[in-house]
């Protein structure tokens, strides 16, 4: 028995499959399409969770897998749920688990379920869709998410068939254990990367009544053009009334790339993990606040940002903290990073209802392009800060710089520009080849940086939903997020040599 | 020339020279006694500012040292001072970089100034009474310090007096040198371990027009007997009409005993640090939260508290993030801990109001007594738990597990009381000596538990000025809290197997 998430449309975009709409759930409405944070271990990392609201968030996520193994849902439950354990009232959608468990190297899978041992300290674990539906309920998120394969992109057809078929008939175990009226259940559909599987598991998995529908096994480390073409096969045969969910996506440009196809919720950790790297996302392209460049600047980090952080401190302080290796820098980037999100989802729906997200979606793309060839950036910009222009913004704070909004716009042309595009040069180069020259521990020197979050496998804070190299690297000891320690390793800024 | 900064003692205390006051600055008026919080360089550590307020902070530290080395005094001024760049509004009073440049042991000292290479870059650095100033000044603290020589406690008689005497010529260069109006000026009394030169300082720094004097040279590991005799020969004779301001004090028995002798105001890392190992302080005692026992623990940290952490989290939830090594427990525990210190604090001022303090003065000790024999704790315990019945306390948010003001004395009792023991005859040992029996490596491995204040040397997240063990141990590159990627690791908890 699941929870009835009625979804309704609001506008359908003319030149896309583009819609806004409304998911209704117990704890609140959810305005589509919208950007899910993620609290994987019952915490949206370093961001006290009453900024939540105030940063635009409307539903954050967390994670079975983890919950199950710390605190354990026991505890959770007893302590309330949830939302009380993480003192929140935002709705939360849990995702199954399946994921995380498939990343392990060590794992045997049969039809019954997945045995593993749980890689801090060994503790043999099964999950199956009935254990996963049990944590999700005993959690008590609002939206609980299918127990599914997720297959590495590079798996062969027959392999690839066979799993999705195995996720058909466990998510059917799923619809029936599941017991709990107040929460809702959304169905996976997976499929590697075949068209033929994608549409195969498509069948299956809406013929179930689930209260929605996501799509799985994307942003594994495929890359976008990939990406696309499984989208583009899926979408146009997704039931309309009922939300779609892209897991693990992602970058700005796939947000309005998936918005374009339809899909109403995604989720990533780029925001917040990237904060915590110095990588900071705003409508003049994205930044890397420890460049030296950065070291006497007095903006805020986006002028047309109304987040505590840019209505507070400039990019020369957030600078000198990154500097300084002080963790107040990962909160306060964190908070405009989720901001950035919140802002930017916000715009999409609101061209998608004006009749302009087609504009909005192709100035996205001149600020984060796939290659620095598509141009457009500095008319983007200009577009952004003029959007900024009509209302005269007050000082929000005494402490906040003068920022006139003609000394914006100019600004932000000026330094902006050069930099930018040396860093899009640089990461765009083929990641994962580029990576894989590279010996793992000169891989994870680099890490904390805030790399890109294609190669970064960015998805979930956990093992790598969003990376292609998982399975070959995990073994028990998945590579990041994962332990305590490993987490606080990075979220500690890459320290510099002061010039 | 300086800002007169006006004190005006309110209330004398009848059974010790405790005085409540108030202290004119031209950022607004500090009530004192006054704890103030420190943010050494720039930031108190992973607490976004616009807390300090809530927590009750009147006033905060910052330090000439680390600010003149990253980012420098001129972009500070050209960011538009410090108060703009750390957005805080609250008066800031800034240390003179005195005792961290003593802290270093590669120094050259003359009658002149001192001569030291940064330690992170070896940068060549000269600060004297004249660049302290200058510093000071372009920083535009709402107090500056006067730059003098603070000794090891070991330091013989002969070498201590040249240094007062030096300290006291010093004192009269920072007064020559200090030409801007809006800006108060305090004297540092110092005088190492003797009694005599303690007077003959006090003298000399006193004969000065200062705006405020302070006692430093005190709590750099003499322990607090001592401390308290070099207190009992020097503050009977200090100006009643000027702030007085005890340097780099501590824990809540050291605050209640500097009130007692009539110190007026007060600084330490003591709650920022330990918050960051999960050392928590509450009315009922010391805990810590990394402790086994908390992990299923549904109360908010002390049930008496109205900071946001214990408005809004369990100390499940605080053990939860401390086990997985989130930072997020860093700022909760930051929160909780500040406020502890500004509820002290006011606790304080109110019973020398109405006559108490004394009571209240042996609770404290009795909650953090030097020697478990002390007795009398679970009487103060009683008596804290139940000055907050009076007011029915209202559920202060949903997420708020159930506390009902009888449940919470009864759990207070129950589950505080045994551990507590423990801990305080482990922490009570003679720290030097029980520390200097282990290896660096080891002492290195233990340090982020948030340990005992007194072996912790926790005045200053720079070079200990409160560590005796300082000068034999820094070299160029002081132990703790100066570089980025050391405090990084400072603020990562220890790492917990789960049972």
């Amino acid at each position: 028995m699941t929870a009835p998430a009625p979804f309704k449309v609001k506008t359908l975009c003319r030149s896309t499959a583009a819609r806004t709409g409304t998911l209704q759930l117990a704890r609140g409405q959810v305005q589509t399409p919208v950007f899910m944070p993620v609290g994987t271990q019952g915490a949206v990392r370093a961001l006290p969770p009453h900024w939540l609201r105030e940063v635009g968030a409307q539903i954050i996520l967390a994670n079975t897998y983890h919950l199950h193994q710390r605190p354990g849902e026991a505890l959770v439950e007893r302590l309330g749920g949830l939302h009380r354990f993480m003192a929140t009232d935002l709705p939360i959608l849990t995702d199954s688990g399946g994921f995380q468990v498939f990343s392990l190297r060590k794992k045997e899978i049969s039809e019954e379920g997945v045995s593993f041992a749980y890689e801090l300290d060994g503790k043999k674990t099964f999950l199956s869709p009935e254990t996963s539906m049990a944590i999700q309920q005993t959690l008590g998120s609002d939206i609980a998410m299918a127990f599914d394969e997720c297959l590495p992109p590079e798996s062969d057809f027959e392999t690839t068939r066979r799993s999705v078929d195995m996720t058909a008939r466990w998510a059917e175990r799923c619809l029936k254990a599941h017991t709990k009226p107040e929460q809702s259940l959304f169905g996976i559909v997976q499929g590697g990367m075949y068209g033929e599987l994608r549409r195969r598991s498509l069948a299956q998995i809406t013929s179930l009544p689930f209260d929605g529908y996501a799509i799985g096994g994307l942003s594994v480390g495929e890359g976008p053009e990939k990406m696309n073409a499984m989208l583009a096969e899926t979408m146009p045969h997704m039931p309309t009334d009922k939300a779609r969910y892209l897991m693990g996506v992602g970058r700005p440009q796939d947000l309005v790339d998936g918005v374009a196809t339809g899909i109403d919720m995604f989720d990533c950790v780029i925001p917040t993990r990237h904060a915590r790297g110095g990588a900071i996302y705003t409508f003049q392209g994205r930044i890397r606040i420890t460049h030296a460049k950065y070291r006497r600047d007095s903006y805020p980090i986006d002028t047309a940002c109304e987040c505590y952080t840019c209505r507070n401190f400039s990019r020369a302080y957030l600078h000198h903290l990154f500097e300084i290796g002080e963790v107040l820098g990962s909160t306060l980037a964190t908070i405009h990073n989720l901001r950035f999100f919140g802002d930017l989802m916000a715009k999409v729906r609101a061209s998608i209802d004006d009749g302009t997200f087609a504009a909005l979606r192709k100035d996205i793309h001149a600020l984060y392009p796939e290659k620095e060839e598509e141009g457009g950036k500095e008319e983007a910009r200009r577009r952004f800060a003029e959007d900024a222009l009509p209302v005269e913004k007050p000082s929000k704070s005494d402490t906040r710089p003068d920022t006139s909004s003609k000394a914006v716009r100019t600004e932000g042309r000026r330094s902006e520009v050069r930099p930018e595009r040396a860093e899009s040069r640089r990461s765009e180069v083929r990641p994962e080849r580029a990576e894989s020259r590279r010996s793992e521990p000169e891989r994870a020197a680099r890490r904390p940086e805030g790399r890109d979050a294609r190669r970064d496998g960015a998805r979930n804070e956990g093992p790598g939903r969003g990376d292609k190299r998982a399975p070959a690297r995990r073994e028990d000891k998945p590579r990041e997020g994962h332990s305590g320690r490993r987490d606080g390793k990075d979220s500690r800024p890459t320290k510099k040599v002061r010039r």
